[in-house]
C-alpha cells in the first residue's frame, strides 16, 4: 500500500510514532522497575479551562490528573488508554489512516476473566464511542500530538478557493484553477505547504451556497481574497486551514455567518475554540478573525454611530424571522462567556434580545448578489464595521 | 461582474433565458388575443409518478394540469408561477447565481388590494418556502429546464478524486493532482467537461472518511478507479456526475454504503431516484449503478450461494449494532417499493429482518484498511458479488 500514499504521510507517522512510543515508554520503564505505573495528563475539567484575555483563546490550566493503574477508580481508563494508545501505534506503523469511529471499533471487545472465588466475569473494553473518544483526547493532551499529527482522519466539509497555490502530498494545487468547483480541505492541514498567494484578506461564509454564489461570481478574483466555506458549523481541519493562513501568511480572516445566535458561535469557535476541546485551541483558534457579519446594526442601523441599516424598511419586513425561544436561550448563554463581554457584542446580543429578529445571509444575496459582492462585503471592511 | 464569471456560464445563460422566455411567452399571446391564460404543467403527484422496468427509472407520466389564471383554486399558484418565473429570468439577465432559499426571499412580499366593498386586503406572495420550492419545481417540468440549467446554485458536498481532467468554467482540473485533498464537485455538473480519463469503474462512498482513507491510501490510483464520496444522502449534483461518468464514459458504478435500510436507500436515490422529484430522474438517477455493499451476506455469508462471510463470530460481535424499531420501520417499506422486489433484494431485507443487525463500513476497515482496500472491494469486483 504504501507506494501509493504520500512521502509526506511516511515523515509524518515516524515522527508522531517516535513521540507516542516515547511518552508511553515511561509506564514500560516504570512496570520494569518494579514502580506502579502512572500517566500525568493534563486535566480536561471545565475548572482546568481558561480564558486567557491576552492571547483571547481558551487554554488548559496547569492541572493534571494521575491515571495510575493500582487505583481502582482509575484502572479501567488506565487500561482504555494504553488499549488506545497501543491500536494508534499500531495503525502508525502499519499505515493506516483510523478515523476515531474506527478506533473505537478497533479497541471494541469483550475481556472475559476470573476472580478470586472462581466466577467468571466479562467486561467490555469500552461500550460506547464516547468512552473512546474521551480516552483519545487524554492521549491528545498526554503526547501534546493532536490527533491529526497521528494521521487519524475524519469527514471534511471545508472548501476553499482563491489565488494561492498549495503542496499537498506529492502535488502542487492551485486554488485559482478549481474551476466552478473548489478545493476540499484535507484533514490534515498542518501537511500542507503555502507556496504564494497573492491575497489581502480570508474571507470565511459559513454557508456553502453562499459561498458557491461568491465564487460563480468571481468575487475572489475581483477582491483579492481567498475564499473559505465551513459548510456550517466548522470541522477541525477547516479550523486549523483558517488558522495558519492568518498566522502564517498574515492575512486577516473576516467571518460572515447568519445573524443569529448559531452564526455568532461559529464565529467564537473560529476564533476561540470549542468549550470542551480548550486544549485544541492554541493551534486550532484563530484570535485575530473578526466577524464581518450579518450583524443586527447592519439590520436596524446604529444612530449612535451614525450607521444607516443595509436594509429597507420593507426588506426587514420580508427578510427578518422571528427568533424562537431557543433562540433567545442560546444569545443568553453567548453573553455569559467572558469573550463575548466586549461593549460591541454586548450591544450587538442586546439588540437581539430587543429586536428578536434574525436574518440569514440569503436574504442579502436576494437583494442582488450584486448588493452583497460589490456594497456590502467592500464597504463593511474599508469602513472596519466588525465586531472583534 | 460578468468580466469575473467565466465563458461557459454565460453561454449557459443565454440558452437557459431562451427556453425560460419561449416557455411563458405562450402566456402573454393568450392575452394579447384575450384568452384566458393557461400554463399546462406535468403532474407531479405520486399518481403520476411511474416505475418504468425497462429503463429502471422513476418517470413522471403523461398527465397534465391546467393552472388558469381565472381559476379561483389556481389563480394563486398561477401568479406564483408567474412571479417565480420572472425572479428566475431576471436572474438569468442580470448574472445573479439564487439559491432557492434566495429565490424564496426575493419573490416573498405582501400584496394590497381593495375588494369590490372596498375593504383593504393582504396576501402574502407566499408564506414558506415549501412553496416558492414546489412553484420552482412546476417550472422546471414545465419549461424541461432542471434548476442547475437556470444557473441555480445549493450547497454541494460530493468530492471526487481520480486519474482524469475535466474543464470546469475557464479551468482544466487534474483530479489525479489533488494531494490529500478532493476536488468539490460544482453545482451546476452539465457544465462539467470531460476531456480523458484513465479509470476502470467509479466507485462511490456514502461516507467522507472512509473515502478519505480511501484516497490516502491510493486506492485509486492502485486500482484505477474514480472514487466519489456523496458524504451522507447525495445531492442532486453528485447524482447527476455520477450519471454522467456511467452514461458517457461507459464506466461501471460500484456503491458502497453501511449495511443498513438508509444505506440502501442512499443507493436507491443514485440508481433509481426519489420519490417526490422523479421528473429529475430522467437525467440524476443511474440505473445501471451497482450495489456493491457492505450486504447483510458479506456479514453473514450465504451457505446456499457458497459464500462465506467477511467477518468471523467474534468481529460480527463486536461490530454490528442491533436495528432499531425505526430501522425494521423503513426496512419494511422498502420491500414495498417496486424496484427493491428482486430475488436479490428481498434476500438481502429478509436476512437484515431476521438477523436484526446492521453494520457501518468502518467496521470493515477496523478489520484493517489493508483488507477494505485490498480484499474486500477487489474479491466483491472480481466476483461480481453485488446486488443489482
Amino acid at each position: 500500500m504504501s507506494n501509493f500514499t504520500s512521502k509526506i504521510d511516511l515523515e509524518a507517522r515516524r515522527r508522531a510514532g517516535e513521540v507516542l512510543r516515547k511518552s508511553f515508554m515511561k509506564i514500560l520503564d516504570d512496570i520494569l522497575r518494579d514502580k506502579e505505573p502512572e500517566m500525568l495528563i493534563p486535566k480536561r475539567t471545565l475548572s482546568n479551562t481558561i480564558y486567557d484575555p491576552v492571547q483571547k483563546l481558551l487554554l488548559l490550566g496547569d492541572e493534571k490528573l494521575s491515571r495510575k493503574f493500582f487505583d481502582m477508580n482509575e484502572s479501567r481508563k488506565f487500561m482504555q488508554t494504553i488499549l488506545m494508545g497501543s491500536i494508534i501505534y499500531q495503525a502508525l506503523v502499519n499505515n493506516e489512516y483510523p478515523t476515531i469511529r474506527d478506533l473505537y471499533y478497533r479497541g471494541k471487545h469483550t475481556i472475559r476473566y476470573r476472580s478470586y472465588d472462581g466466577k467468571v466475569h466479562e467486561e467490555n473494553t469500552w461500550d460506547e464511542q464516547k468512552e473512546s473518544d474521551s480516552v483519545l483526547r487524554d492521549i491528545e493532551v498526554f503526547t501534546n500530538l493532536l490527533r491529526e499529527d497521528m494521521l487519524i482522519l475524519s469527514k471534511e466539509k471545508g472548501k476553499v478557493v482563491g489565488n494561492m497555490r498549495i503542496r499537498s502530498g506529492d502535488d502542487v494545487i492551485d486554488l485559482s484553477k478549481m474551476g466552478h468547483g473548489a478545493y476540499a480541505i484535507e484533514p490534515t492541514p498542518d501537511l500542507i505547504e503555502f507556496i504564494d498567494v497573492d491575497a489581502e484578506y480570508v474571507l470565511v461564509i459559513e454557508k456553502d451556497a453562499v459561498f458557491q454564489q461568491l465564487h460563480r461570481a468571481g468575487f475572489w478574483k475581483k477582491y483579492k481574497s481567498i475564499l473559505v466555506t465551513s459548510a456550517g458549523q466548522p470541522d477541525r481541519a477547516t479550523r486549523r486551514f483558517v488558522r495558519r493562513l492568518n498566522e502564517e501568511l498574515k492575512l486577516p480572516v473576516y467571518i460572515i455567518t447568519d445573524s443569529d445566535p448559531y452564526g455568532w458561535y461559529i464565529y467564537s469557535v473560529f476564533k476561540i475554540g470549542s468549550i470542551t476541546l480548550s486544549y485544541e485551541s492554541e493551534r486550532l483558534a484563530t484570535p485575530q478573525a473578526r466577524f464581518l457579519g450579518v450583524s443586527m446594526s447592519d439590520i436596524f442601523g446604529d444612530p449612535k454611530r451614525g450607521k444607516k441599516p443595509y436594509l429597507t424598511e420593507s426588506e426587514r419586513r420580508n427578510y427578518t424571522i422571528r427568533a424562537k425561544e431557543m433562540d433567545l436561550k442560546r444569545a443568553k448563554e453567548i453573553k455569559s462567556y467572558k469573550w463575548f463581554q466586549t461593549p460591541e457584542w454586548k450591544r450587538e446580543i442586546e439588540l437581539f434580545e430587543e429586536k428578536k429578529v434574525k436574518l440569514e445571509i440569503e436574504a442579502l444575496t436576494s437583494k442582488g448578489l450584486v448588493f452583497l459582492m460589490d456594497t456590502y462585503i467592500p464597504t463593511k471592511i474599508q469602513t472596519k464595521d466588525w465586531i472583534d
